[in-house]
């Protein structure tokens, strides 16, 4: 089984829904859940928030947090997993990172902050430091991370 | 060049910039666009609306047309453009369609409808019969099908 597979068996055993807020990997993880037949069961919604606006508009964000933290902080990731739940979603997954070259704010190339919002209990943040191993890669490792955030969440 | 990168240097070119949405694709035209360092010169946001609720909320498609027409209309994807262009992109394109097997509302498995709206000219809808494929071949062919409409709209 997939990562993505395990994920939608397990939220479709409990009754769970899914959504997602994306800025360094721009829609991996939601295609990677809707590339599996039956995700319709489990997932209504993504967000693709590449930029500071989107995060503030699409998410509500704030723009104090990010003024004081940057986008790439375990504070914004847990803006935009909780912004992302607000729909109703059971759960949601959060990513924001600095997945290639260039990395800005003096934070290095290859942080990505993660976060995960969850009905009845405290929203979670993680930081990973994959390295200088290149956008594709960061990127892949990335969406691995949070698909398992999602399955330790509905195990 | 890949055809993400077609988009970028063109964009970047016309000084334009790309929004999406994205049903049956699921988030995978963000993620090839965002795969190109520095595409967040053109890209800002994408939604993913894989419900029909996600799309009334998010992309405030109609009610109505949904219960005239169906999710996989070009009526429907012409207010997904035009939904996701509102926030102040130059273009927008969306995709919706029954990428696997399951067809529903009568309609054919394989069955794709495109949107692209654009700022100074009028929406433009399109409808390609992939067949029976299979999920991801006709995801994939429905991103390279979004891709070339950009291209096509920024030449």
């Amino acid at each position: 089984m997939t990562l993505a597979e395990t994920v939608l068996a397990r939220a479709k055993a409990k009754g769970a829904t899914v959504a997602t807020a994306e800025s360094c990997t721009g829609g991996m993880i939601g295609a990677a859940i809707t590339d599996v037949a039956g995700s319709s069961a489990i997932f209504d919604r993504g967000y693709i928030t590449y930029s500071n606006e989107a995060k503030i508009e699409m998410l509500g964000v704030s723009a104090d947090t990010l003024a004081a933290h940057g986008a790439v902080s375990e504070e914004i990731a847990r803006e935009m997993a909780e912004g992302a739940r607000r729909a109703g979603a059971t759960l949601s997954v959060s990513v924001t990172g600095i997945a290639g070259p260039g990395g800005s704010e003096f934070k290095p190339e290859g942080r990505v902050c993660f976060g995960l919002a969850q009905d009845g209990a405290p929203t979670r943040t993680q930081t990973v430091e994959f390295g200088a191993l290149g956008r594709a890669v960061v990127r892949e490792k990335s969406v691995e991370h949070a698909l398992r955030m999602l399955i330790d969440a509905l195990t």
